[in-house]
């Protein structure tokens, strides 16, 4: 099995309860990995998602290598039938079956270049993985997925929820950089596994892929997507029609702590790394109701379910 | 348990014994950081210290995370309430508390950036870190202090010393860029907690910052602060007072054969890297005197009776 | 011992029966490493060789401490009395004596500069911790060599071969960048050790350093080279007269389906990364005759092979 997209989970909420079993005792299945290596490579940079998913692969037992493409290797060709004679020096079909050769399991991350939609929408580097490995992959985040993370999101509302059905607010906030739309993409995908009010929050235009938000409800007036809202995530991402543009950077969606008032006493959310006062408000952030640190943390145990599956599953 | 500078070394005697101890067997204590994870953060480049405190770490059978922020991270904030639509994407109040939760020991390495003085003695990167961290810091290198390279210091002096209070020198020497004042900080700190004839010698002006040398002897005629002494610690350091510059490069400050011959047949010392016939000559540096390999060998053992009472006495 | 050239290997038909058993159980010998460091230092970048060499380790339950030099550490010096006032930073001598101390092997990539024929073929950066380290040394691809390469390349000639004495036939193809002859001269001096019908081909001028070449046949017409060719191996090298030029270009001599077709059905090899219609047609590296990918699985065994042989010897 692979775990590229939130469509690779079969049930959610099995999922979530494994991962907070496994969080009260994570090095319980620390045989599990025994001799397999994962090969972690990444071809951005990485803080959190780095390091959890190494701890994840280390509670389970499992050698890791890690592989800086930026700054340790080279670029690959993707395109079938090239004549490689520009800046590429290796296609993706023999590094990604040479990989394999050393790896158990391939994490990999690769972002959205931002420039051309249709190549960023091909998930080239993923695809091109999936396509001629022969190991399982798993999605570090790729151009328009981030099934980790979002996985981590889900079981960290599973442990602040209050009330079987919550309302989740997605909203959209401004950053002085284009940003990939895969965190909300992988959020969206995940919230409609879950039985909740699920509304997105945007200024209008800035739309996701509706392939993906698909019969979401969209509330272009942000003070009224926060009513009575349980959870606040907050993500900036760039333009999807005009793709990666900044087309707003309207400070009036910053989330602050007037904003909150308009909400059910909700925890904050954010994926992290967040602009403090662009995003979000110190207040806000700093409050008791955020909750974006145990998000994190999170992660751990999101990778450690991921890996444990696909260890016990094979390919 | 922090370690972040000489401060936090309650008796040096009893550490350099204990380091000595773990000299001989290095791995006794193997089981002692099983399932334990250290995360080297290092904001600058490094050999001796990365090398040796990963070995350090494995010896005492800890898993070990490995971030370069240069090449794999992003720059961060340290300003309280700072509104992050800049180059910093993100806050060392979230970076310290999520590496903590996939930490059970964290060590980072960030230099002066020798421009800012009060910045740099504010220690911007490790307060950050030990304000907003949730596991014990360690140094290996911050901007104004590196004591675990002291605290090897302390352990090859130690094991070379021929009597009980040796006459020990610390001599600046010139170099061809301006380097922080991190080693002679730590050495000078380190040597304030020892039974010994301490001298600094540099040229005038070169002082260092006076709240750390304190009551300790300078001698600006370096002939005359070499006469009779037991070792020779030499090291370059920018100006002080005119903060990060370089307003000396006089050759004669260099460690000759000449100069060796004013001392008590002195054991030469260094941190490394060294510049050779700049700081000291080839002569000196390969002679049978010179004891910089072994300080560098005692690095690990340094680190290792660090980590080891880190583990055993916990936070 | 030290693995730094083919010369090293005594009998290179038992290597390769050894490598061929380790690879049915390559986890055989996981306690002979325990508690032995190997570190890889990586002045180049790498993919197959690192990951492969490390993987090998970790077979033999081996540590693994990776630097690379590139983006975490700085220049070293090599020259003997150098005045080190300018770029670098440590001298050889120390630098490979620390680093020996923390460390049970020692693995090194340092590649042709190509544009200094005499300093490359001294092999600066591998003769120097040649000399100063104190641990055993294996070549991870010097300038003028890479034996774990073509070991790897023997491994899998072994497990291909149809017949006791084959027709190998190494044959330049054209490449869009000046590339080193490491691993030609390697692939040359490994066949000189092997009973076959071996043959050179390249366009005029581009002939290897005839030390290495020796009375090797060369064979100025590939497609003559070609004929009743039991295994192809490819690879571009630089001119090694006009040293580090590229004086040649011709796309005649990409390898081609109608080219193969001249040989004994043969096998093709390259040691990877291979640019794709420029070294072979996709036609040639996709067809069922290419071995290419096992070739780069057989690296894992060809440095476990060294790894433990050094293990078992020591120094």
């Amino acid at each position: 099995m692979n775990f590229t997209s939130i469509q690779n989970i079969d049930f959610l909420d099995k999922w979530v309860k494994q991962a907070l079993k496994i969080k009260k005792k994570p090095l319980k299945n620390k045989k599990l990995g025994k001799n397999k290596t994962l090969v972690m490579l990444f071809f951005n940079s990485s803080l959190r998602t780095r390091l959890s998913t190494q701890k994840a692969a280390i509670n389970l037992g499992m050698n890791v290598m890690v592989m800086n493409f930026g700054s340790e290797g080279w670029t690959l060709e993707y395109e079938d039938g090239a004549i490689m004679n520009q800046g590429a020096s290796e296609h993706i079909k023999e590094a990604a079956a040479v990989v394999s050769q050393y790896a158990d399991i391939i994490a990999i991350r690769a972002f959205a270049g931002l420039t051309d939609k249709e190549k960023d929408n091909a998930e080239t580097v993923l695809s091109g993985f999936l396509k001629h490995a022969t190991v399982p992959i798993v999605n570090m985040e790729s151009a328009t997925g981030h099934p980790l993370q979002s996985l981590a999101d889900a079981i960290t509302m599973a442990e602040h929820k209050t009330q079987h059905r919550p309302k989740v607010v997605l909203t959209w906030a401004p950053h002085p950089r284009a940003l990939p739309q895969a965190v909300p993409n992988s959020f969206v995908e995940m919230m409609q596994l879950q039985d909740a009010d699920f509304v997105i929050t945007h200024p209008e235009g800035y739309e996701l892929n509706p392939k993906i938000t698909k019969d979401s409800k969209i509330e272009y007036d942000q003070d009224k997507a926060f009513e009575n809202a349980d959870f606040i995530y907050a993500k900036n991402w760039s333009n999807y029609k005009e793709y990666g543009q900044i087309t707003n950077s309207d400070p009036n969606w910053t989330v602050t702590a007037d904003k909150m008032k308009l909400t059910n006493n909700a925890k904050f959310m954010h994926c992290l790394p967040v602009r403090r006062n662009v995003i979000v408000t110190d207040e806000v952030i700093d409050s008791e109701n955020s909750i974006v640190i145990e998000q994190a943390n999170n992660r751990t145990y999101a990778a450690q379910v991921v890996l444990q599956k696909i260890l016990k599953n094979g390919k």
